[in-house]
């Protein structure tokens, strides 16, 4: 690829980038897209739906940008959560690490790489037509003294990452602590979940339970709640909510025809209409009886599963049931921290142990299968960006792609877009990956999600493009340990490009559709068009950390591999990343409401995940170093990737249990903070209720519908 | 190797067997040999030291052997503590084991075996001369049917191994906690060890401590010892010892001489013994006076450890502070278990962090280069077990060689003689690379040594014997792993008379030499004679667990593998696990005086081989099928490896927990048993001088030298 081809994918995507920032700043402001970019303000009713048309309100604003750019941590911490400020440290930090290396990247590197001659250009001179090759590491004469500056390069690199890092960690993890301490009491503090409950000799669980802790912590326990089978219950609520949808926008259409009386053709219809309600009003009562009859059923004849929500009069004592086997028999009495009440995924307990068992082997090969499939895309990605190979397979192509632009749209732009594509298509099949596992709460689930999600992108959009071939031949990279340097080193370099371009193309259009929003514009304009139900329910999203943190942790993973060799790169991440920090905060403030909040247990991965970068980077300057005739040079960078695991190993020592764990200093802090808190009697006593299913509680729908009352709707979040 | 030379191996081994069992059964009875055959009785003053000479006693009885026969298991623990019951129980397991797989090994796969007619001997009908192989399951036919037999065992045998495993599992882990309901207070069951303790303002760490827990756990902290730096000390009460032992022989030299006065010439000598006796006396005053002065200074200025030995009032608080992170900070106030006082490594407190930290470094290196050095005389074996091999390689030996009988024991005899004796060196050099790794008890570094030499053992005896070639060769296997079984089966057989006569040679010698003890034997009588010290000072040995424990599970391995391959090694094992039974309990009832207990903490291990071994069998078993043209077999083998490891995963959840924790049910049980205990506050305010360290102990040496007392003396077990 030649310089001009870059110029051409940055223009397309710089100005795809502006027509959308653009966009969204007119369309934001358009009365009635605030249910699209501002549901979170909707839902708090704190948007002001002006109906109003206004000429001025076409006339894009950056006001936007100024608000998400002046907000600080604190109020962000308490619009959104910690979990929403523990994200946004992600670009902080990354933006701290390409301003340093930036800075090294272009003012030392760039030049030495660009003044070295070992790549013979065809036209020396000629700006434009230079391969963007002149600018790596490529270029720089094998044995020159010049690769020096490239080995300190990569220590300081590894001693700014490894410094960053490590203030971050220690930042996140005050942070979590802090949160902690200025909590308020929240009921799964003070509960756990205990599986493995043995059937007492009346034959029910729940009368095991109360003799089991009211013997072993006779004087903390306090109480606790069954779980239930509620698969079928959950089926009636999930109908009668259908149902209850269905009748409030046949509702809202008689409204609106009522409203509409002049046209007497739509009498007979009207009529119609009015039958339907009924007919729908009947079978959802119909519904709620048979919910009432079957949740009283329920509690009378007690499908009980082995499992029960705990509660405890301290946070400690809870701690000591959760920390110490309980049971002489070690699968008996399993206990764990009790999710939040929201994020407690309740699908999961109805679920036999054999099917959980059987979906870990099923997801185990899905994911394999799923990996091994996801080559084909990458392979015709190889195919695209490597032309020339192309053009001798197919031939007949070589008319088309002789047109300069052609060529140049072809090389620098398509390939990653395709990918991108073909990227944003698997995380929610993740999700469902992970959901079968079997976790219990939702943040486990999306959790895991996201590691298997970094895992995938890691070995498919970089060691799949890099190590092109078949699985085989990449899988015997790993066999042969002794040659992964010099294999990287020949590799990496080679793709350098491509990744350039996919930086702009995934890496920017994601911001832009990110900030556009523009799946949910469309659905809620075909919505308001067409299916003729204004108002009603909607659902405020909440942040997919599953999708997202993998993609920006991908970028830093670039930056960082690519810091050497193609320092070119920089710059584009460092827009990405500054780009990111006003998109994402915008997000968090107008859009996205948090689902849970695990308090910073995402930050372990992004650490890990540039711990991974850094040592791939000494891999790749170990190989290049070599390959470059310095092998002084390779052989002094060798400690470079031994100090940084065992940096690595200090961090999971030092920072790592507290996301996890709460001390039994704090926790005892905490404790003797709230005894004579008089709020207190009154919290332990409603805690048990906090961890009902919400298919047991009881229905009001038909109520509601009756007095046709259609306030905003939040989904109880099912699935 | 032929039948006649295996015949001459079984003559040479069954000889020498009944010879040293004879022999010991004469040279237990001997006066005076009871510190070598029972110096668990002498220390305890049980026996009878009769020293009048009776002819009786020269006529060899099996009165010990009824003896160890009869000894219940409930006797055992009386004796020597849980760690010898469940080392005991490995014999079991293995009988048990083995009377199966031997019945269907003899009965049934032989006789098939031996009806095959794919190897053609060369003088059919000739029994003596018919070659091993002929036993093995080489010699059935390709395609066979009768292989189906042995597909049946392989599924037998793995349902026998697992149900035994499983029943046993169960049985030590009842044990265990019967031991702990059953056991009287002990100070480690309420105290923790706790490192990593920050100073305070005061700049001492006790204070620290102090004040930590008595915010932290007000109600049940008790109090604390602080470990202090005393490798000086150490040193001194080494020297001090050293000086008090020879002042004993010098004092009793003299006595002798006194008795001997009738020999005028020796007057001169004498008088210079009473000189030296003086000066020896001054000497040790001295060093016990430095002593004294430096533990009264330690004790002033403090040189303390940041760790210290603290005590709670109740199992249960003491468990509560071990499993919850203590501290905001996870690396400081670190806690665990506190071992036995008699069980703690002292050495190891005063050893720096930075340098426990390079030892584990060196030891990891250490143990690579030993393995590899190892690989010598490995292939000298194999070279020894190939005859026909060697004699391609030195011709000057073929003459030699001709003559049937040494041919016969060098191929039955040497090879596996030589590899023991090897194999024998080894166990102390890896307790040495335990001790340097930083434990912080003797039952941890032996532990450690035995997991290490499991390990070491397995590669070395069988894998680099199985898989002859140079260490890369071998690791090659591993790399490759669709064709593991493939190689194996190809691999083990070849070998199957090579263990044969290394059980016989490396097992029985083993056995044999452990009850005559002639390494003790030979060092008392030399010193008894020579070095004129009788009376006096002795150390009663404790089980070497770390270089048992490894042999015994090696060739329940090699039983487990060569199963289905060659079942004529099984007679020759169930001698050995027999004669191990009888041997070892004799040896504990009359020599082993337990050092520390960890109640059965060894026993994973043993579950742990046991699975490896039938992995190994099934791997074989799936390479053996395929090479034998029975494809079907060899596919329906394939999921018993699967199963097995799944139920290795079970016992894993279901029992090992045990092994490491106690629950809250049984500490809280144990806990309110003693709360209206008489003897409780006793035993709570002598806990903390439990763990006062032996260099801190005032010392008594000089008045015991100048009262002439010599009482037996119980080494303190330093390193």
């Amino acid at each position: 690829m030649i310089l001009s081809a870059l110029f051409t994918a940055v223009g397309i995507n710089l100005g795809l980038c502006i027509l959308f920032l653009v966009l969204y700043s007119i369309l934001r402001n358009l009365p009635g897209n605030a249910r699209v970019y501002a549901p979170r303000l909707v839902a708090e009713g704190e948007a002001q739906q002006r109906a109003s048309f206004d000429i001025e309100r076409l006339v894009p604003s950056a006001g936007w940008v100024r608000r998400a750019w002046k907000l600080s941590e604190d109020e962000l911490l308490s619009v959104s959560g910690l979990d929403a400020v523990i994200f946004m440290r992600i670009f902080v930090f990354n933006l701290k690490v390409f301003s340093i290396a930036g800075a090294i990247g272009i003012f030392i590197l760039l030049p030495i790489n660009y003044e070295g001659d070992q790549l013979h250009s065809i036209d020396f001179g000629n700006l434009p037509n230079e391969s963007l090759d002149k600018f790596t590491i490529s270029n720089v004469k094998n044995g020159s003294n010049w690769l020096w500056a490239h080995f300190s390069a990569a220590y300081v690199m590894t001693a700014v990452v490894c410094y960053l890092l490590y203030s971050e960690y220690e930042y996140v993890s005050s942070k979590r602590l802090a949160y902690f301490d200025a909590s308020k009491p929240q009921p799964h503090h003070f509960t756990v979940l205990v599986r493995g409950i043995p059937r007492c000799t009346a034959g029910n669980f729940s009368g095991s339970v109360e003799s089991f802790f009211s013997e072993i912590h006779s004087s903390t326990y306090l109480t606790h709640i069954m779980v239930r089978q509620t698969s079928k219950l959950r089926r009636l609520v999930v109908d009668a909510e259908n149902m209850y949808r269905r009748l409030t926008r046949l509702k809202s259409q008689q409204d609106a025809q009522q409203r509409n009386m002049c046209l007497p053709g739509f009498l007979g219809l009207f009529r119609q209409d009015v039958n339907s309600v009924d007919k729908y009003e009947k079978k959802l009562e119909d519904l709620e009886e048979n919910l009432r009859i079957e949740q009283s059923d329920v509690s009378l004849i007690g499908q009980e599963v082995p499992a029960a929500f705990v509660c405890f009069r301290s946070r400690y004592s809870a701690a000591m049931a959760i920390h110490i086997q309980q049971s002489v028999n070690p699968i008996q009495w399993v206990t764990e921290q009790a999710p939040e009440p929201r994020d407690v995924y309740w699908p999961f307990f109805s679920t036999s142990f054999l099917r959980r068992w059987i979906s870990k082997l099923v997801v185990f090969i899905a994911s394999v299968v799923l990996t091994i499939i996801f080559l084909i895309p990458v392979a015709f990605v190889q195919g695209l960006a490597n032309l020339d190979k192309l053009e001798i397979l197919f031939p007949f192509l070589t008319s088309i792609l002789t047109i300069t632009f052609v060529s140049q749209v072809i090389t620098g732009y398509l390939p990653s877009l395709i990918l991108h594509l073909f990227l944003t298509l698997v995380p929610p099949v993740m999700k469902v990956f992970s959901t079968m596992q079997g976790y219990i709460s939702h943040s486990e689930i999306e959790k895991s999600a996201c590691s298997k999600m970094i895992l995938f992108t890691i070995w498919n959009a970089f060691f799949a493009i890099v190590l092109s071939g078949s699985v085989a031949s990449q899988a015997e990279i790993f066999l042969d340990p002794k040659h992964i340097p010099e294999r990287l080193a020949v590799a990496v370099p080679a793709q350098a490009t491509f990744f350039i371009t996919y930086v702009m193309t995934s890496g920017w259009t994601n911001l832009s559709s990110e900030v556009t929003r523009m799946k949910p514009l469309v659905g809620d304009f075909i919505e308001r068009h067409f299916s003729k139900c204004c108002g009603g329910e909607f659902t405020v999203p909440s942040l997919p950390y599953h999708r997202q943190i993998p993609a920006i942790l991908f970028f830093g993973l670039l930056g960082i591999a690519y810091f050497l060799l193609a320092p070119l790169i920089l710059p584009f991440l460092m827009v990405y990343f500054f780009l990111g920090f006003i998109v994402y905060r915008n997000q968090i403030l107008n859009v996205y409401v948090p689902k849970y909040e695990t308090a910073g247990k995402f930050w372990p991965m992004v650490h890990n995940s540039s711990i991974f970068a850094l040592v791939l980077m000494q891999l790749i300057a170990i190989g290049i170093f070599g390959l470059k005739k310095l092998p002084t040079a390779s052989t002094l960078t060798v400690p470079l990737p031994v100090l940084t695991l065992l940096f690595n190993e200090y961090c999971r020592k030092r920072f790592l249990p507290n996301f996890y764990v709460y001390s039994a200093e704090s926790l005892i802090k905490k404790d003797r903070e709230e005894q004579n808190d008089p709020a207190m009697p009154g919290f332990l006593s409603n805690l048990a209720s906090a961890y009902r299913d919400p298919a047991m509680e009881p229905v009001r729908r038909t109520e509601e519908a009756e007095q046709g009352l259609s306030t905003p709707f939040l989904s109880s979040g099912g699935a």
